[in-house]
């Protein structure tokens, strides 16, 4: 029996074939979205602008597909026949506004060249005025709507993006029949709803990011969401009534899409979860393991037994109980920019791609401290544990002699400064991290920022055996779905597997983070807004001592 | 008549050949010196240090001087032997160890590698920990001392160094009969001086960086030294008694450098001036007016008639009567870091130096605030109105989208906000400041940085009419010493003068500006020490709102 995962990213989707019995890849391919810059729609007047274009959605869907079952088809014993399920995880929380048969506006020519009838990609920062709002509104109102993702709504959510879309597009808003979250719209698409009231939507997606609750019931009552816009309460009955965690199916595979892609009509389609979150499934997740997804930005994925309390923690994106395994408390954080901001400095900055091969290498010869620099990663915001997306980056420490392979892993140290924060939050309240897991392309190539992560955080790096972790997470769900096990840990247990590879963290090392980290620390609390009375005037100065010892 | 003015700047000596009666410049040359990087011998291990060879400064005096008068004799009535005098102005603080003939220990083969005996040049920092404790020991003991440098005595100033140099390098120190600036050093080598007591030192030198005062009797006291170190107390019997302005000579050509240079010997040596006073000199310098050279670093020159009171003023470099025109107070102050800060970041860290023309010219396009960027100035600490060498760079409001035009012009525009701190400053205590004339070829050539000068300070930048204002202003102190003109007053007018060009500041980029320099004093006071209690919240926010209004 083989299973199917489909992984949407942000710049490429990928399909993978999977053997339910091991895990075995057998087949597995990468197709970029052919619009815009690397897929993505920008406004060159906006940078908070991102969206992405639904056809190339479905572009890549049918050719990554294909792809890789024509590649599983080498392996002996393989046949499309024997696919039992497929699983689907994508970047969120990305908003689509449909038509009432549940196809994306954008597909529609009228609104073909719309950016606003796009899809609203994750990275999405044009809603930060609605954001706010929001998060104003119900700290007055419904304090618990916000309680469990750190009493702050974001710019990148659900609510935001379609109170934004209102405000500066009205007329996109009034021809969207509904709207429908990535995860969930290409699950639809493939069993062929064309109702998307109908749409079955995953907890993970609606809990996380669209205020979604069986505790009150579902979405933000219509009282709350017409202080918004009486048209978000009316909205309200067009979307959805109750979400599902992934025991449950999204449908099963329509004939039309099972035509298309040479499957089997019929086969159940996992519900759609967000690509972190089927990754910590693909990267083996337990209690006690803190799984990291490192790539254009990170996410943070733990789970909780359902049977115990999970105190609301502060500036965490959200503790949604069904959002990874069921029956599990999922609890998400995540860095809003990691490799994002290497590639902007390499990229954008010095402008020679080549110089990530060549800054790594040089920055793994620096030792901690050696550069007297101090950055903050904030390019794109802080998503934990501020919750702000109107932050920016900041560098501190340099002198004229200054290079660039310094500046390099400041900024890698930067970002493992972040996880820090992160996972010091977590573990304040009372949710234990004894192992940490990370996937990504980031994870597996890159040992200097592996191990000066260890170094920083104080724990033993792991790495993911997979190298399409979120892929795999989707089809391990599927493959419990379709009954090829009897639950997740068993199928997490035969599916998935970590590689050899451990960075541990060196004593010499954590101590002069450990320094560091301090005052990051002051630069992150009193830049944040934790610290309003701020004495920097020894930030310089204990960066160059920091130097200064590391020299010597 | 002609006058030779001298002028030795940080990597490289320019003479240049004047005529009296009204400043044309007749012949000039310019000599790098051939040690080290760019002139400057460096340890890898430690950028505080920088030093250079005495030797250079021979080398490069015989072979500029020659270019000069040969470039000269090209136009008609000149002659070298109607040259009445010279003058000459160099870096300071930059003290050279002598030996009792007054030649440089480090012309001695003995010493010719040792970096200790060399001269060392005024950004050489290593002495820091030693101004640190002059300045406590000052404020304790002989507060009067350090009043008119801003309460801080610098790590780039002689008694620093001189201590450092017996603390690192007590053979050195021993091995030194006495010690000698720069300025003064290459008049007494020209006249021919062979005992270093008997070398007659500029005021200049001597009042703004070697504590010296008519009013306390010249140099500090022993038992002030004593508490440096005994050795420095017994030290001064081997320095100085007396300082002179520009209205005493230095002495008259030798023999030995009359016939190397091909000049008339028993002709006039200028009073030794650091190379802005005179360059202040060359720029026309009268009461009201500040003078900015701008070059690697920025030094910027004042003078007030010494009939008047002049407040003590935090931060300033120096308050010193005669260091730049006779009867008058000099005023000094400056930044640590200027063309030093595009130089590393273009060529350290982008690599690239055609690139200081492409990115001028895109910064050049860009509106105020437009980036969202803000910095400081430090890479090299702050000289006015710190007094803080252990400083350093920050760049603040970096998005994934941020270029490195817009990292540029941040950097421009982040030595405006420190010139613009210091005009205010010195206002602040009552010396006015109606026009501000510019010299060095960043003032001559980057009109971009100029019309940011203008507009973050609200000042009209106007510009030397000679591209070697220092080296002019030596020659107008030489001419009035030899006699061709009655007064400084008079030679000013007559040899010096401005560009037509003037940048006037404007309206709506000033606007900008002022709300751009809040958030810099902001990060200025706080990071600066100024303030221990700072609110940083609102800094990056007030960034991205001046950015999106700049877009809008």
């Amino acid at each position: 029996m083989f299973t199917l995962g489909i992984d949407y990213g942000t710049n490429s989707v990928r399909a993978l074939v999977v053997r339910c019995a091991d895990g075995a890849e057998l087949g597995s391919a990468i197709v970029n979205y052919p619009s815009g810059h690397q897929g993505i729609l920008l406004d060159p007047k906006d940078h908070h602008l991102a969206r992405q274009h639904p056809g190339d959605y479905l572009f890549g869907l049918e050719k990554s597909v294909k792809a890789a079952l024509a590649q599983a088809k080498k392996t002996k014993g393989f046949d499309a026949k024997k696919v039992v399920g497929l699983g689907v995880d994508t970047t969120g929380s990305s908003p689509i506004p449909v038509d009432r048969r549940n196809r994306a506006l954008a597909l529609d020519p009228k609104f073909k060249n719309n950016l606003h009838a796009q899809c609203w990609l994750w990275k999405d920062h044009t809603s930060h005025r609605e954001a706010a709002q929001i998060t104003a509104l119900a700290a007055q109102h419904r304090p618990q709507f916000i309680a469990k993702c750190g009493n702050t709504y974001s710019s990148e959510w659900w609510w935001s993006k379609l109170w934004h879309c209102l405000t500066v597009a009205p007329k996109v808003f009034d021809a969207a029949y509904s709207w429908v979250e990535l995860c969930d719209w290409i699950p639809s698409v493939l069993a062929g709803v064309t109702d998307p009231v109908q749409v079955k939507r995953g907890i993970c997606a609606a809990g996380h990011k669209a205020l979604y609750s069986d505790e009150w019931g579902g979405l933000p009552d219509k009282e709350f969401l017409a202080l918004l816009d009486p048209k978000l309460a009316a909205l309200r009955d067009r979307l959805y009534t109750k979400a599902y965690d992934a025991s449950e199916s999204a449908g099963t595979l329509g004939a039309e899409w099972a035509k298309k892609l040479g499957l089997p009509a019929g086969i159940p389609i996992a519900i759609g979860e967000f690509d972190v979150h089927y990754g910590a499934i693909g990267c083996g997740v337990t209690e006690g393991t803190l799984v990291k997804v490192i790539g254009t930005s990170t996410c943070d994925c733990g789970v909780v037994s359902a049977d115990k309390t999970v105190a609301d923690i502060p500036g965490i994106c959200g503790i949604v109980k069904g959002a990874i395994l069921p029956g599990y408390y999922g609890i998400e954080a995540g860095q809003s920019a990691v490799g994002d901001i290497f590639k902007w400095y390499v990229e954008g900055v010095l402008a020679d791609v080549k110089l990530h091969a060549v800054l790594t290498a040089e920055a793994g010869k620096l030792k901690p401290g050696q550069s007297g620099l101090l950055a903050l990663d904030w390019n794109n915001g802080n998503r934990t544990i501020l919750v702000d997306q109107l932050l920016t980056g900041l560098l501190v420490g340099q002198t004229l002699y200054t290079t660039k392979a310094e500046i390099y892993r400041a900024l890698i140290e930067a970002t493992a400064f972040g996880a820090r924060a992160i996972i010091e939050r977590i573990r304040e309240y009372g949710v234990p991290i004894d192992r940490v897991v990370c996937a990504g392309g980031i994870a597996e190539k890159n040992a200097v920022l592996m191990q000066i992560y260890a170094d920083v955080t104080g724990c033993t790096m792991l790495v993911a055996g997979s190298s399409q972790a979120c892929a795999l997470g989707s089809a391990v769900s599927a493959a419990v779905l379709a009954g090829a096990h009897p639950d997740f840990a068993t199928a997490q247990k035969k599916m998935t597997r970590l590689k050899k590879v451990a960075y541990k963290p060196k004593a010499a090392s954590r101590k002069v983070y450990d320094r560091l980290y301090a005052q990051y620390r002051v630069l992150h609390d009193s830049f944040g807004g934790l610290d309003k009375s701020a004495d920097l005037s020894r930030v310089m100065k204990e960066l160059l001592a920091i130097k200064e010892a590391a020299r010597a």
